[in-house]
């Protein structure tokens, strides 16, 4: 997979991209990624790349010209049609089954804005996915870029050593993870609960899928509802609902 | 305010803590920051933090002893009691009304998990918040950690220029904002509307509160739902619907 991702702050994303899995990821041959600084792009002599907003108001409007021709320039080069993703707070939330499907994809293209936002005709003319990584206010979208990245790149074939890894945790089964616990058995006078040393493997996963659809229920309950429980879990979860 | 990130991996936050809004907030002295690697807290003779979990399963789980004594290390120190916030899938939805929240506050202490997860103990004893950016799957907790520093920074007294900047944004008002636009009045053939070019306030408003509420009533009828609407908006709101 390639990745290119437009910025003003390309400086940014170089503690990201050269730790942990991203930078292995990259090492290996996964995924390919380039930063873009889109001022580069600006036929402006002075290289603005924003403006004042028609109709008046506090902040400046990232302009089209140099992220229409920035985008342009990626994809005559390319050979398959890329997604073109603008970070937004307009956009979609972003869910780990968009991440899923966009692992799917060869080439990603990401726009990152800062500023008031977009002039409209980057978003109506140019883009095919507007996304949001949660409802708050951040200075950019290079953080949202980042988060693509690390879920979509973590989702390639081979990135994570483990297969299952990657599939049992917190989004990718529709429930929240069961507790964890690892050594001491007690620590600061709090106990590992007894059923995780008895070695009873039965025991064990009965466990884990209680705590775990009680987490959920708990803690997000929009969740169980977009879930697709087994007959057993629904089950659990009355018992759940009843000890309430 | 001082904010204090205990993490596996510091080097990941160069990039994001020197660019920016938060590198001239940092040197304005509106904000203090610590990166902590938790790891030189762990009383392992081989530098471990983590350790199998019981009851068997794949991946590791990070041991509590490292983290607990990071924290109490930090907030010996510390007059004000801080919050601690611990980033993972299983915590609340991270939103605008949390950063403002936490914007209020003397002293945050974030801690990054990689890994499976972390000891339930350390969840239960020792943090005050647990925070979940999204519903996706991330290496690790420093994209989050950026995320709540990016989101909260930008909020504290005296950091955007313009007071008035960050009140306007998406999610700070309840609603989506409104289109902007900039120059070329036609890009491509693509025409800016015609009430932004006029020079009419009051319609240019009336243009933006219409587009504004549309805009969420398409894309996010949830924050619609949620939403104070004035009796203008509710008017508003029911041609849209009308209109459909």
């Amino acid at each position: 997979m390639k990745i290119d991702v437009l910025t003003l702050f390309p400086e940014m994303f170089s503690g990201v991209m050269n730790s942990s899995i991203l930078k292995r990821a990259h090492e290996a041959g996964h995924f390919d990624y380039n930063l873009v600084d889109f001022r580069e792009y600006t036929e402006s002599k002075h290289g603005k790349v924003d403006d004042y907003p028609y109709g008046g108001g506090a902040g400046m409007v990232l302009s089209p010209q140099p992220i229409f021709d920035a985008v342009e320039s990626l994809t005559e080069q390319s050979k398959t049609k890329p997604r073109i993703l603008l970070m937004c707070p307009q956009g979609e939330t972003y869910t780990q089954k968009k991440a899923e499907e966009l692992a799917e994809e060869k080439h990603l293209i990401v726009i990152c804005g800062h500023y008031e936002g977009y002039d409209e005709r980057i978003r109506e003319h140019l883009v095919t996915d507007e996304i949001s990584i949660g409802d708050y206010v951040l200075t950019g979208g290079e953080l949202g870029a980042m988060v693509v990245t690390d879920s979509v790149v973590r989702l390639l074939p081979g990135v994570l050593g483990n297969n299952d890894s990657a599939k049992k945790d917190s989004f990718s089964t529709d429930l929240l993870e069961h507790p964890h616990y690892t050594r001491p058995s007690e620590f600061r006078g709090h106990q590992v609960p007894e059923v995780l040393l008895s070695g009873h493997h039965q025991n064990i996963e009965d466990w884990r899928e209680y705590e775990s659809l009680k987490r959920t229920y708990e803690r997000r309950p929009d969740l169980i509802d977009q879930a697709n429980l087994t007959d057993k879990q629904q089950k659990l979860l009355e018992r759940i609902i009843e000890e309430k």
